[in-house]
């Protein structure tokens, strides 16, 4: 591993909690070169939501290339770009209702956002932004500034302005009524909150330690949008393409936000690329006002078409999730309960959960106990309280007891580690 | 083609110059679904300096896939990243003498330029970044503030800040000596420019319309940088990967940047990969202070050692460059001298060429005209007033003749219609 | 009146309340150029707490003028700015135990809002300033920052940034505890709140609308500032110079905050004359680090030592504005209780007080009655739901009563004419 | 002196050069405290163009005063206020031709500049003022972001934006064609330049070092804005009111600039008073948009209208800054001459000159051996190369030949102690 040390940047970070070098890949699991196999119940932070290396989906990829399919040519039309949205059309969108505009923002996550925050801000002609306490949405600056992570936000290296962050659905513990800031804010004209362009929003927060919003948040907000004017973004990157259960997480609450944006598993195999979709009256771009040189990335096209072919024209995937989503919930707060004491309990939706612990430490010593016992998890938070868990939609029940069982016994090691003098 | 109108945002910008659906593509040829072929000289931008989808680096990479080898596992370490890393330091770096470390900060060219920005800022603890006149970095809020063109920088929605803009080389038509302004800023305290944190430079500025900086002028630039503690960034990205001739295109000049950006050809196939590298004693980076999805992409860490192993490892592909070079220099030259009166002449270093028209409207009337015959190429400048090449370095000089004469008759019946009634 | 419409910009406002043209002024009287009297419990919005021209501070103003005493010299050293420094030094620094240094930072209160703000963000190397819902603290770009209203605000015409806003006390009706949102997002990394400089806030907001800080209130934002390493800065601009009853407004809840802005009545005359105090340790200006033309107005330095000397050498001046604070109390609530069905209740502290009417356009209807009669008062607050008190500390019980009740009259018209249909 | 070493704030710096405590004026002539007379080149920095208690306008402003004429009525309506727009409108305004509104921003001169900028971008709805190498506007944000001195931009604690910095007339040395880039970036939609709402100029810079900028430079700049659409905005506090000459400092140009700021010696007598004019149809502020405590000083009004009666009824005041400026350049000259070792030459328009030293430290030394002598004059300059003459126009020729040869004795033994070893 000497060559990392001497030549990748101080940045890495994933790398340190799992130290070994991997090599292949196969639904959930992932081996090191030793042949070591690690059940993965990370999934490329979601991004891998169909599991490693689907067959259907590299089987099609291969023919692909095999067959000199156009890998790279901007944004020009393919025929592979025009078969993923074809069935992005035809599969997501119509029979959701949802009469989108599909931009290819570029191949990342934070293209996406940036997209999506260019667009607010040219429709409405205002500047400032409303994010939420403990959000995630990348690192390029724009992305950066609607971002909660203190760390994160000090490597900007400049003041991170045009924001205004409130906070998420139960960030007070239920002592105020939802939205009573921002509503009040909004509602005096002296409140000094310069009138948003648009309010950003997980429904799941990943990164922030799987906080959860409710449904009926998720309404109060669409509804607080539409009553001032103000553009709803979901951010769906990684709880979009079915991680809580709907293709879309914002489903199940019934909302339809006027901007989205996805990335992670939408191209189905890990893959960069990204989509910021927004009501068709929206699209006030220009021709090339937002550019790039990978916003028509066609492998990706290619996965990401027999993706959605493969799992989304029936429900079977999204009444998995619903099962699978219970069994690692009535699992994890079985192992939440016996560890009371370190202040454990059990956070998220579908097959985003969390098993977060008061006691300092205790979530990180859970997820190197975890490793050492061949399953790979790791935290988040701002304290990194939580110990998060994102396995593949596609991750066998067996799979997932199995993980589940390494975490109670990891949990048993970890809090026995953690304990205070 | 309705499919695209109806689905895909308004912002679409090279498919509207090509209006076919491009289906397969071999070395310099790319063909439409009906078969017919054309000639690219535009190669995705400079994405594809060793042409579409090359035989041995498809070769590995079909084998990787095939073999379960790791697509994503965010930035852990896999086997193909080391193989990566060893090899662009075998390759490159060590045999350049460069200490560079190197980050991957996220799959698009913009990550690379937002790492370099946010690590300047960062370790100088200033705001202010000195770019030039019409240059490109990125459409994320931080690259964008850098870049000069006034569409894409409306389409921003916030004021883009903390940056001061510069004449390029020969902006003002060698009317004033090399850097008599930015020398007179930096010496004067009541000058009222903030001492900058760095200075971001392409050494050929390829959408500002192939401007060309000189090696003397890179040379002051990098000792103005020096003799004020100011880090000189190179944006390599469409530079670099042997467009000029030598893999960085500062060679040449016999530079050392404190920092540069990688993009575009450097996976060689068209994945999407970025890199940032920098002195080893900048690395000041915090674990995870900038972090994301797309930092580890497998696929192209394949393609991208197999691509510096088959073409970096002798000297051909950099002497085939300035051959080529020279013959695109002297057939526009030819082109050039014929079309005198729309004001034509020649710009570009290496495989990086433009054919620059006074007369508005003649270059993109020549680009146009060039596609009825089955070659692609593009404008670019402010006012697209260049036609741009940047062909395959792996073009051969038949193919090069060939895409010559039919600019050379494109330019005969652009002229004639953007003619001045 | 022509030469107004004529010449003066259209920003003029207080005029279009009182379509008159002021001749001259004497104690708690101003009167028009036909000599009518109007009793005067605006008082130049707080500028003049003594009364309008003093015959104390005439006499030594006139003395001082007739002697050629130096009216202007920049911020050299003169007897009458040594006579100021040394009597505001014993009696009212002295006294209070306040060891502050002294800063002239020009002569209108937005300069010693800047100077605090540069200041505090120079000291602690952070940007954001926290402020509160309908603050008020000046015209001018960094002062604006922190204003809540949002026309003025408008008026900017670039962002307003590195600032953030929370709920004043009992901004949300007492549905959350004190400081719960500060609090939350001081204390949790990932709030995405930058680590702020300084706080500034008012005591009682003026023109937000007469909303009175509680004693306790101010006291746990002290405590919360000093816990986070955070400046506090009191605005007492409009509440000290014995507004509230103590000189500063902040004594009665027995904080010491560690920057202060004073200005309106600190010269006793109404001539321009602002101050910025802080604690000793906080001094780290350069010289000349900010600097102006007006920042030693001899004039104001003679009126404002006389001040301190004739109403500040004994507590009557103090004791008065408790007990006519009372009277005033008393009458309004009186008045507010006969109006219950407009929504009427009174706020204030000491001898600012406010007249709040529920009912739109009540408030605007009672001062333009009060006009009519004889009365100046204003409206503040964001919809000009507030008649707003502030008559000169010296105005005498009769001519409080004569006021009152005309205010009382003035409503009973008012109210009849706000009737909704 | 203890007091202000123990109660001011270590940002005073004018005291620092004249370390004595003053206490009587008269005409070109102050006192300290012991009696001894200094005479006075410094004027206030410009504020006293009518020397120190002028008779006439001590008489009109006592009898003021001990009339009870109003002091203090924020904005309103008053017959001083009447008075003083009148006269400014009849002597001033009507002579010339000029077609200005005019707003009362506020007391000081950044609240004129301050108001200049708020409403250039609110017409234009564009951020980005240009400004000039060696600028200076003021302290406050707004006015800050557009002042050249990097120690005083150092103070603001946050980053000064919207702000775009081009070259003042002869800036470099007479090697470039007059706005070359300020032209080019304006005329290249790739120049990175976002189109500006105003440009702000002093025709002669004095803080920046007694610059002048020529007519033809000036006329060139008035011809460019006028091109694209920007606003000028000329900022004469310090040069206007008759010290180059004529009343405002740009009539000798003969430009007319859309908006114009006017403070120092627009009351006459040192008292702050600041004005904003702009042509009327760009009058656009809604009532109240930017407001402020001291909009009206009164005593400012009634000494500003005798001011103007007194000295610009005819044209005496103006040629005799003429003849006198013309006595003063050529005394200089000859000065200059004889150390023309240490690089001395001078600089200025008018009353407004400048003794510049190429020898470090020289010009501080020659102010601080002045000081020995009995005269007052101050440095200006990033290096604080240039001794600043800004005697009061009134000043008779006798006085300013004394204050002369007390320059050259001053400026021999300064020379001599500046003399590198």
């Amino acid at each position: 591993m000497e060559i990392f040390d001497r030549l990748e940047s101080e940045v890495r970070s994933y790398c340190r909690s799992w130290p070994v070098v991997f090599n292949e890949a196969r639904g959930s699991y992932i081996y090191d070169e030793s042949g070591r196999p690690y059940l993965d119940f990370f999934a490329g932070a979601g991004s891998l939501n169909y599991g490693h290396n689907n067959p259907v989906l590299k089987s099609e990829l291969i023919d692909y290339l095999a067959g000199d399919g156009i890998v790279h040519s901007l944004d020009a039309y393919t025929t592979a770009k025009r078969e993923f949205l074809q069935t992005f059309g035809d599969v997501i969108l119509g029979p959701r209702g949802l009469d989108y505009k599909v931009q290819f923002p570029g191949p990342a996550g934070n293209n996406a956002v940036e997209a999506a925050l260019k667009l607010a801000r040219k429709i409405t002609g205002r500047e400032v932004i409303v994010n939420f306490t403990n959000s995630f949405h990348g690192m390029t600056l724009g992305a950066l500034a609607v971002t909660g992570n203190s760390m994160k936000r000090g490597g900007a290296g400049v003041p991170l302005t045009h924001v205004n962050t409130m906070p998420y659905d139960n960030y007070m513990d239920g002592e105020t009524p939802d939205f009573l800031w921002l509503r009040s804010v909004l509602e005096d004209s002296g409140s000094g909150l310069d009138k948003p362009a648009a309010v950003i929003v997980e429904t799941v927060q990943g990164e922030g330690g799987i906080n959860v919003a409710g449904a009926e948040w998720l309404r109060g907000l669409a509804d607080l949008c539409k009553d001032h004017g103000i553009l709803l973004i979901v951010d769906d990157i990684q709880m979009g393409c079915g991680r809580t259960g709907g293709f879309f997480s914002f489903e199940e609450a019934g909302i339809t936000p006027d901007i989205v944006t996805l990335s992670k598993s939408i191209s189905g195999y890990g893959i960069p690329l990204a989509l910021t979709l927004f009501k068709r009256e929206l699209d006030v771009w220009g021709p090339g006002e937002h550019n790039g040189t990978f916003r028509g990335p066609n492998p990706a096209f290619v996965t990401g078409a027999a993706a959605l072919n493969h799992f989304w024209r029936d429900d079977e995937l999204q009444k998995g999730t619903a099962a699978k989503g219970e069994l690692i919930h009535r699992r994890l707060s079985a192992i939440a309960e016996e560890f009371a004491e370190a202040g454990a309990h059990v956070r998220g939706r579908g097959m985003a959960a969390g098993l977060a612990f008061e006691r300092e430490g205790a979530a990180q010593a859970v997820s190197r106990e975890a490793f050492q016992r061949g399953l790979l998890i790791e935290t988040s938070g701002p304290e990194d309280e939580v110990a998060k868990l994102l396995p593949a939609l596609t991750t066998t029940e067996e799979e997932l007891e199995q993980g589940l069982d390494i975490i109670a016994e990891a949990a048993r090691a970890a809090v026995k580690i953690s304990q205070p003098a």
